[in-house]
């Protein structure tokens, strides 16, 4: 059971190319995405109404997609607008056109009500492919509900522990409480950790002359979105008070996107607004969150594993958990909302 | 739930070798088959009596075959006829012996009340091993349900989509509608395709003065047998009136055995009538027909993908589904007379 | 269901080195084993009772452990004594601590309540490290349930089928009913095959010089442990009266500890106590088990097949399954006694 009435990542731009019929399952629905020939993004059900082929494996037409099984042409609506040997083609003969925006190199798609598709609540992302900060586009594929993960990125006391070499460094990170207060649709988090070591993945980067401090707030929001301003400055220099004098700073954008009630797509980038003429700094950065995430899809995918032994096992909550248990209940809270919408109320019935 | 008193291909001839135990299941049960001394065909329950041991990893013994878990012996019948240590052997030790015929070229099974198989009730498929004739044997499998390859063979209309660069040929095939017509235990489809492009599997094995005349006439009956008449000859020479001069004529023999309730046995071969000296012919046609059934299976375990995704979708009939209705009717229909024939009437009850 | 209250073997004492956290599942629950400092072996729930993690991928530290998610720390008693950003460590923040014997190179666990655990239950193997006997230690891991495992092990009519070329031999053995007793926990099997031919195992060993007396007598019991006397004699030696002279004696000691429903650990080895200084002598043996105990899986195996095909096949009894039978009612006596206790009394309730 997943929200629907709220914006998803469902791709990063480049994946969609200029002629191709682009597939991808987005909370358990089939999706086909592609550019008309102006360029803009549609988004059809990607399966054929009348016996339920996808027509990604189809054809395109100008800017509308045939289904090469019995060759049923849709327009970018997602009406059928020919069909070889009938006279006349029903009206119903459609299939679901979902909402789309490309912004920020990023294409956000809207699987519930399409009269409800605001595209100004979209979260701002422009750090994505904003001159003067610079990322590389990341994607995983998680065999696990989305909801672990979430969990995961909730709790950045994980991080010198599944990522000691990575994003994680001295083990103090993790005994600094965070501030969580909740938001609109979600939580924010900030976590200061002073007078620390250098975590390598910014020693990696950048020469530092001894501590540092080090921050991470972030807004996790509704469906799962993670927008963070994160990063190193040397330490005792006033950071905290707002003074980031040779600082390294990021703005991570995270999306996590049910594909199923088991897997799910993560869609990440870690722009950085320093080194801008060096590839191999962006690069290296990249590397390193990629390395992290993958250290994190294996903790989870295990974490699944036990979890699929013993499905009545309880989870004990933790005061670590405060974030990620307020998470849950926006999501759990917006599930209801919704499902309720759906009933007649108890005078209609 | 399948149709169990019909004649099901279970095999080619040639997979069932003079030694052999060989294995196969059929409708949801395991059936070994082997020859006798005297070449004839025995089919049996591949699931010993005792603890369920597959036979067919046992040992032929003259035309007994021996479980080789506990050492039970069974004759062609399917009595048990040895027990090592079994002072006497129990009546009722015995596995299910299943009616076969082998005729040109298929085994053919009975997995109903043997009572009921009537070898006259087989459709005649002597094109697979008339001399004026020549083909090459077909198998596939298939991790789709039966039902779906029979929509498929009852709509012709996908092969211009499914099938452009073999059997396909330009899209004005699918524009005409083809007769239907209802026969006994399945429906008869007559398309006759005038004044058109050679199809690409016909150009490749014969030369043609220029446009044809294409027909497809064949009768798909229960379990998901199609035989047909079909070919192409040269235009306005008069073929649909009887008229074939020049023309390269087949007659199609495919037969659909399900497995189990999401894979099913697909036996075909495509006989043709000219050529005959011609091996690099026969071949040509062969393999024109498995790239087009491979693009076959290739849609529809896409669709089949889609449908499980979504269990609840609802096909949307068009006028190209009169066959595939009137099939699943018929298909339905028997159903419902097999399970009620099991069932006690309310008298006796 | 399996029965908790009984010694399992969990694994070969060399498969848990000095440094290691070593995962395995046993009767559906995850479990992880180390050696203290001392040597001693430890074995805990592989389950952070935080949120679900293994511990099996985190980090010795002494003789804790510690889960790499978030970094809770375990004593070797299960009890959370570590806690990053936690105040006060809640006194229910503990895992499963299962009893554990390491005894002549196996490590016996008990995964029922503690408190019943008694280390004199454990059936006697000291063969496996006796200086008076040799083998080599075997595991195989099979996609079964365990008790089909159990069938095939109660019923040695199955050498002469199953394992012609290896523990086998004529097809007599089979024909010889053994003497079957009911003893605690499980059943004695006692079988005498006297003047056959020599099995081949045995051939491979030793020079014999002519027919032989064969014997198998073992002790199978809960929760699937076989401890057994085996050996093969000159014919007319008066090996049955107990005069085993120029025998070649075994004592096999086999484990099956379920995994989960569908899959089962094998521990198993063949000491034998002739050739004691001719190490390929000890080999040959090793090998011989293993390939007739490839040959057990592969039918069993292939039975597990065809019953997840029917559900409702029902097995037919033999003769030859006394022994099985009686183990199998063993075994649901006790699951029932086991249910009954973890219901509350009708009078309590």
């Amino acid at each position: 059971m997943f929200v629907k009435n709220t914006w998803y990542v469902a791709a990063w731009s480049h994946e969609v190319g200029p002629d191709a019929l682009f597939s991808r399952v987005v909370t358990g629905s089939p999706v086909v995405m592609y550019r008309k020939e102006d360029g803009t993004i549609v988004a059809l059900e990607d399966r054929c109404c009348h016996r339920g082929a996808p027509l990604s494996v189809g054809r395109r037409e100008g800017d509308c997609v045939r289904c090469m099984y019995h060759g049923l042409k849709f327009d970018s609506a997602g009406a059928c607008v020919e069909a070889p040997a009938q006279q006349r083609i029903p009206e119903r003969a459609k299939i679901k056109r979902y909402p789309v925006v490309e912004r920020h190199r990023w294409i956000w798609i809207w699987m519930g009500d399409p009269a409800l598709a605001n595209p100004d609540a979209i979260p701002d992302t422009h750090w994505l492919d904003d001159p003067a900060w610079r990322c590389l586009p990341g994607y995983i594929h998680y065999h696990v509900n989305y909801l672990l993960i979430c969990d995961n990125l909730l709790d950045f006391s994980h991080l010198p522990f599944v990522h000691p070499t990575s994003l994680g460094g001295s083990e103090d990170y993790a005994k600094v409480q965070p501030k969580v207060e909740r938001i609109e649709n979600g939580v924010r988090i900030t976590r200061w950790v002073l007078n620390t070591d250098v975590p390598p993945f910014a020693a990696a980067v950048k020469d530092w002359p001894g501590k540092v401090d080090r921050w991470n707030i972030y807004d996790f929001t509704l469906p799962g979105i993670l927008l963070m301003d994160s990063g190193v400055a040397p330490a005792a220099n006033g950071a905290r008070e707002g003074t980031r004098v040779d600082a390294a700073e990021f703005r991570g954008c995270q999306a996590l996107t049910p594909e199923t009630e088991t897997s799910t797509h993560y869609f990440f980038a870690h722009p950085h607004n320093f080194a801008l003429d060096r590839p191999e700094v962006t690069r290296s950065v990249h590397q390193s969150v990629v390395a992290a995430f993958d250290e994190d899809r294996d903790i989870i995918t295990a974490q699944q594993r036990n979890l699929s032994l013993d499905p009545d096992f309880e989870m004990m909550p933790f005061g670590i958990d405060s974030a990620l248990s307020q998470f849950r209940w926006v999501v759990n809270q917006r599930l209801e909302e919704e499902n309720q919408a759906r009933q007649p109320s108890a005078k209609e019935s």
